[in-house]
């Protein structure tokens, strides 16, 4: 279905305008009723890329469509590829929003909207980068290829397959990818590694249906109880994740390496900021910054049971449910890792309750190779735009597609994020500072212009 | 506010239409904009009084209203209360249900519908009863007063103080309540003991929004998850409650007592197929009869945090709640086991987490005095309907009205359940059996005629 360009038109607006456009769609992927938002906002933004001299195409896949954008051929220049992603992750909780989370509010200097940051924010700054470059002069210092998914935020389940079949388009030298934290805002970061990630579901049936808890209650194992049991076990008193088995592929840090994380411009005191936590606490014998960049996780994202509404309700619940994820450092595997959760929860398993698990995404831990030139071309670019030379960050996230990339076309990403530490990505009342939109297309013009030519 | 009698008529409908229309009424208490509803089921039991032959009375309290009926004077003989509630329980999660909740369904000779059991089937018996009598004899066996009040399912708030308020209208010889279970259906029972209840819901807060857990996971205590820790501590291994001192006012029960539960018509089996558990569990060393009977207990009622809708949302939540209750069993009081309850908690809470209890409800465990002159005018009467000696029961359920009674009025509670085992009370499918509410219109019958003159 092509997009309706008679009714989408960029002419007179502002780099502003457009991201507040593009802000608008609620292109949330993991909710099946929101796919015409999807279809919608990968129109928008074919229709852009196509106004701004790419050849452009909206690419059906197993899911939500991708795009696919191709600039000006240039003879003899290395090929980039950028990444980026239009879906973003549920607004809920809503009444937590200062503002609605798809009606985009400019307030102290920044854009509060569902998707500022993570990703929408981002990858506009990319495509504006290349629109003014394409329009000042004409053409562009390298090869560029647009490819911005609408599945990021589920696991990006069908872009192996997409990859696969278009792996002749998709042939790069490398990639470029923002999509991750700045340590300290306006402060420039590659980031160096990223965690992977494995996610499941753990449901737990008892009774048939919910039962009186004074009628019943004693004989009958409660489910929620039974939860509560199995995931109290997901850690150890020193904050260790319990499972047997989950560190065998957990690698040490030289000590140098930590020396050079803590010389970064972060401290206990932002984390606690950032969080609005009064003590910070987790695995002990490491600081924040190695509790997030170079250590696993086990965390409980959701946990469900019987009565939710006002007031008391004497019920002994039928079921209950948790929803985990675990950050994955470089040598885990996701589905190694839950089989090892799913035999440790099985273990644990009162009589009386019946577990199943489904399991999510999963995405494999990522390191990137320092001594590429690449590397040294996006370090020059970031000293560039933002005046100092750029931090080398170890980040909490994961961005699966990273290692696909490897995997499926050889190529290696460079990850030069620009989300500030308060973002609230994921959270209520997200937002990106318009300094960062705006460096980054900058940061896009000095890349590509670095790229061309790299040492 | 009266009662628009000229919209409720009650000419020419069956027993069952009846019930049928009480069971309309969406009378659920906890609820604050239910308001409406209550109040309008008052009436229409007001109504049903007062054109059978009582003065009647929709009486004001702090929260909902109390009905509150007395039959014509009977000079020398007892005066007898009988106590019941028009409020119902919430009736979500309303896809269980195999017919509305609210739109009472004939299926198998029972009646479903939420309320149909607790307590609205029950106590429209005892109003029939009279009801019949009065139409065939002119008058009644004894002094009646009904109290039917609508905050039953949420403690009886404020009943004490209707209660000391209306001491004069109030006072009686004996107190009948059917709100109790038979313990199989058709089987005349007579519950000797009723456990009390103690209820808290627990707020745990962590960060000031949900964090996204790659970028904070691990450096942040995470509310679910010391939730799910300090909720696991509530029971030991061996299916005891841990909480220190929570056993220290709980009396063993004599061998002999043990003996007569055993015999009693219940069996494991019998429990598991009304439950459809696989196993029954519980603390070590207990059947399951005297699990329910005679133990008390810790249960979950609910667990809610972070995402809770469809897929994976990556989130650090940053609150989790869980509502709790408490059995009790004589002699252990609420307020002191909630104290020992959020000591115990709080002990256990990890640090950078911060935690609010908000206590519910309270009510007595109760046991009654078997040599009563009124027990045995109670077994007579259950007899004559029933056609076997009727079964001593210890009923797991709380009544916190029944020891209400004996501190305000110095009476002693008959309580003559007719809930089938299987009635499914604050579940989905809740449902009585027309057999049972015919057997509670002839019981209350054959009740006045025995209380009158008790041997």
């Amino acid at each position: 279905m092509p997009p309706n360009e008679t009714i989408i038109s960029f002419s007179g607006k502002t780099d502003l305008d457009l991201l507040f456009e593009l802000l608008r769609f609620p292109s949330v992927s993991t909710k099946a009723d929101h796919a015409p938002h999807m279809l919608a906002c990968a129109q928008w933004l074919q229709a852009l890329l196509r106004e701004s001299g790419f050849e452009t195409e909206v690419c059906v896949t197993g899911g939500h469509p991708a795009i696919l954008a191709r600039g000006p051929h240039v003879p003899g220049r290395p090929t980039v590829l950028i990444y980026g992603h239009y879906d973003v992750q549920p607004a809920e909780p809503l009444h937590l929003w200062t503002s609605p989370p798809f009606e985009p509010a400019l307030r102290n200097k920044r854009v509060f909207a569902r998707g500022s940051t993570d990703n929408k924010g981002q990858i506009l700054a990319h495509i504006l980068g290349a629109r003014h470059l394409l329009r000042e002069e004409g053409t562009l210092p390298v090869n560029l290829i647009f490819l911005i998914e609408g599945e990021e935020e589920t696991g990006s389940t069908h872009l192996d397959d997409f990859i696969r079949a278009r792996r002749n388009d998709l042939r790069c030298d490398v990639i470029a990818i923002s999509d991750t934290g700045m340590v300290a805002e306006g402060y420039p970061t590659l980031t160096q590694s990223l965690r992977g990630i494995a996610a499941m579901e753990v449901f737990l049936r008892g009774p048939v249906t919910d039962l009186h808890s004074g009628i019943f209650g004693g004989a009958v194992v409660n489910p929620a109880a039974a939860l509560v049991k199995i995931l109290a076990a997901l850690h150890d008193p020193r904050g260790r994740v319990a499972v047997p088995g989950f560190y065998d592929d957990v690698e040490n840090i030289p000590a140098a390496e930590r020396e050079m994380l803590a010389a970064l411009p972060v401290t206990e005191a932002d984390y606690q900021r950032e969080t609005g936590v009064l003590l910070l606490d987790g695995e002990e014998g490491y600081s924040s910054l190695e509790r997030i960049g170079i250590r696993p996780t086990a965390e409980i994202n959701g946990l469900t049971s019987g009565y939710q509404g006002e007031g008391t309700k004497t019920v002994l619940p039928s079921t209950a449910s948790a929803k985990l994820t675990f950050r994955l450092v470089p040598k885990q595997k996701p589905d190694r890792v839950l089989n090892l959760v799913e035999i440790h929860l099985q273990n644990l398993l009162p009589p009386g309750v019946e577990m199943e698990i489904v399991r999510g995404h999963g995405g494999m831990p990522y390191v990137l190779d320092l001594k590429s030139p690449w590397c040294g071309a996006a370090q020059r670019a970031l000293e560039q735009t933002f005046g100092r030379k750029p931090a080398l960050m170890r980040e909490g996230g994961s961005i699966p597609i990273v290692q696909k990339f490897r995997d499926l076309l050889g190529s290696d990403t460079l990850l030069l994020g620009l989300a500030a530490p308060d973002c609230k990505a994921h959270a209520p009342d997200e937002n990106f500072p318009v300094e960062s939109f705006e460096a980054g297309i900058r940061l896009h013009q000095h890349l590509l212009r670095e790229l061309a030519a790299p040492v």
